[in-house]
């Protein structure tokens, strides 16, 4: 059916209600967890998980267990309304929604922040979550993968991501779950992730979208001047190497401005 | 029925398709896990678990994750037909025991084993399974609660109980799970994990048992001798507090020859 009306969904125990009649009458829930403002990358992973599933559940919510406190959680773009109406006009529709309004218990906070800033200035890790109080204290981490690439310079990020989807997962309990590999790095930590733990789900991997210009879809892009995308484009290169004797990926992230970019390219030898 | 001989699954996805078609069928799923060599408290743990379920699945299984490698991991005592026997005839039978043989991926060993026992004479925390090799990196930790009291003297021992009951929900997917109160700190923890991971299980922390003569049942009381036992009970004090403002805990956990014991009451005013 096309253009049909996604049923909206806040309340995580609705959520697991809707997914386990859905999954006891035997049908095949497939889940995007996505941060909102949704781009043609988005809409490319909701067409990609109808190939495996009978419903669609698309998460929007912008998870502050991955951003530290430094970094531009208040300023991450939003515009629920239209991507809601992209859902219905671009990608015929799904099924749910779900957008809590909070995921985490933020605890007391009567003389915690302080502590907890003490934390952030000792370079442990410590998220937006952590950051306002004294609650939810229970982390995720895929420990050597989590360290590579992006992981030096952003510590808190994976750990926030392996344990957002985790609470997602375990909130949606869907059969499917499909990844963007635009975010490389996070798929395969993700992939790890449900081996390790023995989650009952089947991730897959969705190949990343491109602007005309080259330029790798992401909801950060906004941010971007045309000057901007241009340069940024222009300035893609990657290390030439001796030999590549196994299959590899070129992973790059970049500081733009104030915008941080990520792209990637699987080589198969 | 008593006396029911239990379905003995070993394989983690005979596992899950058991539970599901269970589910599935509106059967209220009771898990109990264990590390074997059943006592009167894992039994009782049993009786409690049948007060919220239709059917009972044990498992039994002796998680190298929350070993270190100087710990006790080839000396935990083991009987599995003698489990099977209690079950059968002191708990009345139970549905499913669930008996793999390994649940964790211990990857490729050349060379790695050396640079995790670097690792581990840096002062780092590492289990039984990463002393073996390069595979399983996933753990979940409650970071707060895993600090206090047993925490101190055995860094890897909470982030293997999280991980492993992170698996078993994972793979037996229950709906009521049942924890013994002996374990506090253990039984703590996972009830904050629950929450803070939104898995959709229900906690119950059962009553510890003890022996006529006051000692808490544990599978680790069969290397005491006669002797020990009556030497522990004796010693067994709790500090006098001033005043006890909010319900507490006492919490003993000693070193008593080579064997580690635990005890706790609850205190509320």
């Amino acid at each position: 059916m096309e253009n049909k009306e996604p049923l909206i969904i806040t309340d995580k125990d609705d959520m697991r209600r809707w997914s386990r009649s859905a999954r006891a009458q035997g049908k095949i829930v497939g889940f995007i967890p996505t941060m909102g403002y949704l781009h043609e990358g988005h809409l490319s992973l909701v067409q990609e998980c109808k190939q495996h599933s009978n419903l669609t559940v698309v998460s929007i919510y912008v998870n502050p267990g991955q951003f530290s406190p430094n970094e531009d959680l208040s300023t991450y773009p939003s515009d629920f309304i239209g991507d809601i109406n992209k859902l219905k006009n671009k990608a015929d529709g799904v099924d749910v929604v779900f957008h809590p309004k909070d995921l985490y218990d933020y605890g007391k906070h009567d003389g915690v922040v302080n502590a907890r800033r003490n934390d952030l200035e000792e370079g442990k890790v410590v998220s937006c979550v952590e950051n306002s109080g004294q609650g939810h204290e229970t982390w995720v981490r895929v420990e050597r993968l989590e360290k590579g690439l992006c992981g030096s310079s952003r510590p808190v990020f994976f750990r926030g991501v392996a344990t957002i989807v985790t609470k997602l997962f375990n909130i949606v309990e869907p059969d499917v779950a499909v990844f963007g590999k635009k975010d490389y790095q996070q798929w395969r930590i993700i992939e790890r992730m449900v081996r390790d733990l023995d989650f009952g789900i089947k991730i897959i991997g969705a190949e990343l979208l491109r602007d005309p210009d080259g330029l790798a879809k992401s909801s950060r892009n906004v941010h971007l001047s045309p000057e901007q995308r241009k340069k940024i484009v222009d300035q893609e290169s990657l290390e030439v190497l001796e030999e590549i004797k196994s299959p590899a990926v070129f992973c790059i992230a970049a500081w733009f401005g104030n915008v941080r970019l990520l792209d990637n390219m699987e080589i198969v030898v």
